[in-house]
């Protein structure tokens, strides 16, 4: 085959700004109310409010858990968490492609933080711009939905170096897209060789005790460093 | 069924600078050189590269054909381009999370333009952020894949708003993801009432004769007017 020779340009571009200290006010707070607090990320359509339903209704009677929404517009997410009783925030970002700390805090202000014990925030479906603010989250955790297929992480590496658990969902369609579960976890530990990798499929359920035994894990250990 | 009540706060926040003098620059370069210029966006994994190698397979016979990647890393899809013997540039943006005008241009600038008649920019994998820059294209193509699901339009709203056509990609599956494109299209038509919309399976082909006519009406009609 043969093949053009082409070049490759660095545009290298930050739009970061520094919202560490907002981070960290974050990190204040929830360390005072005895709240965890969970960032879940991934492309548009990957499967964040359904994971979150489910873990909402696998937990609740364990846990006192609260979930801000992020979308650029619309509250048809924060509608369908608020159905499960659950105190639910809709942020809206107009025209914003991420959530910064600040943006987050106030969101948090706005939930009853002394009665909860774990909140979620649901972040903008976008796989580069949310992983470069920290939200002051505990954990971060990606979703990686198998019709996206397995070269993600070559693409946009960054969201793989700050994740703490990527949950790659949609198994049960994996075949359809040629989706390697072995290439996508390979590509991704190379960025990041902690991440670590669970299989579900939250439409239907399977593979979610894992996970729900991961976050469970996590929380309780925080607790216990506290 | 109780809901709990929830509250909206508008965060809004522009992240937009004026790329409109540069994306008049590249307009007036095409015009020029006499090169059709696409923008193709979608969300990471929706198909733009798959959908391109078809195009580029079924028309390159009767145009002569360019193609711009833009991904934050990797150069897996100007590879693949590369291999059809089409001029590829693959442009990195590092932590940029679309396409200014200004980093077009420069991609455009390493392209043989006078050699060629059509040029494609396969923008960052983002529904968010690539809808808000002129990247000074004839016409913005938005790809929406059905796993993603029939509610992209409520929440994206500013890339249906801004899209010429809308391909809705991988239709082979969509009775699996429940995804309705009635719904798909009423949505976004409500933004964006002259939006065209096309139902194709870019890896089997189904549809994609359609979208080639699309293009070549559109090109043939932008030549006329020149």
């Amino acid at each position: 085959m043969s093949a053009y020779s082409y070049e490759i340009l660095e545009t290298k571009e930050r739009l970061l700004e520094d919202n560490d200290q907002h981070a960290k006010a974050i990190q204040s707070m929830l360390h005072q109310k005895g709240v965890f607090f969970v960032n879940l990320m991934s492309s548009p359509g990957s499967g964040k409010t359904t994971t979150l339903l489910q873990t909402i209704q696998a937990l609740s009677s364990q846990y006192r858990i609260g979930v801000i929404e992020a979308d650029m517009d619309s509250d048809v997410d924060a509608a369908a968490i608020a159905n499960t009783g659950c105190p639910v925030i809709q942020l809206h970002t107009g025209g914003c492609c991420h959530m910064t700390a600040d943006m987050t805090r106030r969101g948090l202000e706005r939930l009853p933080l002394e009665q909860l014990d774990l909140v979620f925030l649901e972040n903008i479906g976008n796989l580069v711009c949310p992983a470069e603010f920290d939200t002051g989250a505990h954990c971060n955790v990606l979703l990686l939905s198998t019709p996206e297929g397995d070269d993600k992480p070559l693409k946009y590496p960054l969201m793989f170096q700050v994740s703490h658990l990527m949950l790659v969902n949609k198994m049960d369609v994996a075949s359809v897209f040629d989706f390697d579960i072995e290439k996508a976890t390979q590509r991704a530990r190379s960025l990041n060789p902690d991440l670590e990798v669970l299989p579900i499929t939250a439409a239907t359920g399977e593979g979610m005790e894992a996970w729900f035994a991961w976050l469970k894990d996590h929380m309780e250990a925080w607790r216990k460093m506290r």
